[in-house]
């Protein structure tokens, strides 16, 4: 989105530092001409690093009230705990902020906002605060709200297989910490042999998660879901604008470093066709059709890292029901499913000052 | 089951130096009493070839006619077209035939039998052949079968995790081979440096599955679907006898030595409970509940590898149909998703001999 010189407004990024930071500054260098001042915001421990964005030095600042002083839009990309205690202050400066943690996501006066499927939402923000989806969520929003506006989603059951880096830089460090374990080993065929390796360096996962799939996600909550479930139902049903639309999840984690992929098999209003699904997938923005097997393709966690779009394949419609679609969809969750939505939302909402 | 003394019958087993004919030799020499004279057939590259059963040196014989004189059940564990062969040359002598292949499944004339779920289906053989189902089926049957004959299943929706040595020898070696290449690297952050490392070394896989998950079992079918999942919507059907029963599947390979998992969303003729299913799950033979997520349990491959049964977890209610179940379900793919349950047939077949 193309912003006049005249006006370029002021960005705060909170959480410059992280994993999530860490992308988004690449992506800020990436759509250099959006934005005026860029001011790098972390925890005091990181006060006075340098970090590089649009090819420049910048300090980073210690996080205060004062940081927010003649900002226009902040992105926050911290902890759930930082963002609801700290969003709220920026917002009551004028700033509006973009948040990725989950603080605010379910709160009915803050809009959860996929520019490719609700960007409308974004106009309205009761709190000054826009929630950015969780990852594994954005890793398949896109391609599901394309089909839905045109077929009308009545149904969705999704599995996932989930990348460590979803669990931060712990995550990868253990997967790589455990590969180097078993790698070149006999490993992995008998009983215990891969939890006998790894012992209790299981990091962020409480299972070893090399050489296995571990199908526990987050926090426990009521009747046994997990809280990554629970955000993939609500989330989904909130970006849609459905909110008694029945979703079943089941999310697991695979030894796969970026990029999480999932099943989904989607059931709609009316009968659909395969050809028409794939005219919606490969002309929706977003979204990169690779779907033919004949010719061995079909999306892989290895084709989507580092890419920006949703990857979608597999496309089928279900056999026992004209009204189903069965769907594999790989998403970098450190792109689309965190750093690049943010950016995205956050260059909408900077067209308004334009 | 005992089999009295007086009259053991003889077994053959035909692909004896395969992979399924490994795990099958030790469970053969776990079950030792079953079975009397025990020979042990492969092709005539094998012929002299010395494996131990029993605690028993025996010399494997080359397949031919006459290898099935004296024979009362043949085991047979060898590829398609050879038991599309032999298996009528083996019934023919009066032998009763227990094949893993793929060749007869769909043959109406020849049951498909899982021990747990239709064990008086093998006793009805019009062409003297029982087949076992493909252990992508086998890993999630009998707990689905166990929920079934209570609740009445109505639709599944399945996802697969499927283990590499369900390609056999050849897929255990090309996942060791690629994860050397990348352990201790920094790969698998950047767009397609796990498909640099690896290369073409993509083995019986049409992509990289190190770091990587791959939606592709077998080859093409109708439609854009895979081999792998006809076959677990045409199998669950025909053990369970609900020849109507909708079935979604999408089958991924995962960097796994051993064992498939599986995501079941499950939906019954009527409301069920999650404590009646997990007293169901609990009590069913060959299944373990491990389901207690605040303790950290729930199955992973690490934990069902080189065991016998089912292991069924994140038992949960659907949030939005009070007549469907989540599990996640793992199964040894070798034991019983192959030879475990070929000798549970034969197992009951022997027993007609006492
Ligand atoms: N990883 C993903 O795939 C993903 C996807 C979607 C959403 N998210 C969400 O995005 C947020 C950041 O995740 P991440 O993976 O980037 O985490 P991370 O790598 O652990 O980085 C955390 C960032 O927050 C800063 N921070 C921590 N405590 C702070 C405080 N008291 N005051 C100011 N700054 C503080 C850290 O600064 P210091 O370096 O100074 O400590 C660092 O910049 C989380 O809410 C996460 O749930 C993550
Ligand atoms: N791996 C699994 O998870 C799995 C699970 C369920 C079912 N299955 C099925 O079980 C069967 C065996 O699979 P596998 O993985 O054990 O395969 P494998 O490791 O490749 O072994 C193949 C076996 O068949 C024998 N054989 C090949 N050609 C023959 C011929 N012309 N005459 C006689 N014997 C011959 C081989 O003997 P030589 O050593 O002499 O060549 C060997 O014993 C296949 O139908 C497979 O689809 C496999």
């Amino acid at each position: 989105m193309a912003v006049s010189s005249a006006r370029r407004p002021t960005l705060a990024v909170v959480g410059a530092t992280g994993s999530v930071g860490a992308v988004l500054l690449q992506i800020l260098s990436q759509h250099a001409d959006i934005w005026g001042e860029i001011r790098l915001v972390a925890s005091a421990r990181s006060a006075g690093r340098k970090l590089s964005v649009r090819g420049q030095e910048v300090e980073v600042v210690a996080l205060e009230e004062s940081v927010f002083d003649g900002v226009d839009v902040a992105m926050f990309d911290v902890p759930d705990d930082v963002s609801a205690q700290w969003a709220p202050v920026a917002a009551s400066k004028g700033v509006v902020v973009v948040d990725n943690s989950a603080a605010f996501r379910m709160d009915p006066d803050v809009p959860l906002v996929v520019p490719e499927v609700n960007p409308h939402a974004a106009r309205v923000r009761p709190r000054g605060i826009v929630a950015n989806p969780n990852c594994t969520t954005l890793s398949m929003i896109v391609a599901v709200g394309a089909l839905h506006a045109e077929f009308g989603l009545r149904e969705l059951v999704v599995s996932s297989y989930q990348a460590v880096s979803g669990a931060g830089r712990a995550g990868v460090e253990t997967l790589r910490a455990q590969l180097s374990l078993v790698a070149g080993t006999e490993l992995g065929t008998s009983p215990g042999d891969v939890r006998r390796a790894v012992g209790d360096q299981t990091g962020p996962f409480p299972e070893p998660v090399a050489l296995n799939v571990v199908p526990w996600a987050g926090s426990l909550r009521e009747d046994g879901w997990s809280s990554e479930e629970m955000k993939v139902r609500d989330e989904s049903r909130k970006i849609l604008g459905l909110p008694a639309l029945p979703v079943a999840v089941t999310c697991v984690r695979v030894p796969v470093v970026t990029t999480h992929s999932l099943t989904v098999h989607a059931r709609f209003q009316s009968e659909v066709t395969v050809d028409r699904a794939r005219e919606i997938l490969a002309t929706a923005p977003g979204v990169v059709l690779f779907d033919n097997p004949a010719a061995g393709e079909f999306p892989t966690p290895a084709d989507a890292v580092g890419t920006d779009p949703t990857w979608v394949g597999r496309v089928r419609r279900s056999l026992d029901d004209p009204t189903g679609l069965e769907l594999f969809v790989c998403g970098d969750n450190l792109r689309k499913g965190a750093a690049l939505n943010t950016a995205q939302i956050a260059e909408l909402v900077a067209g308004e000052f334009a």
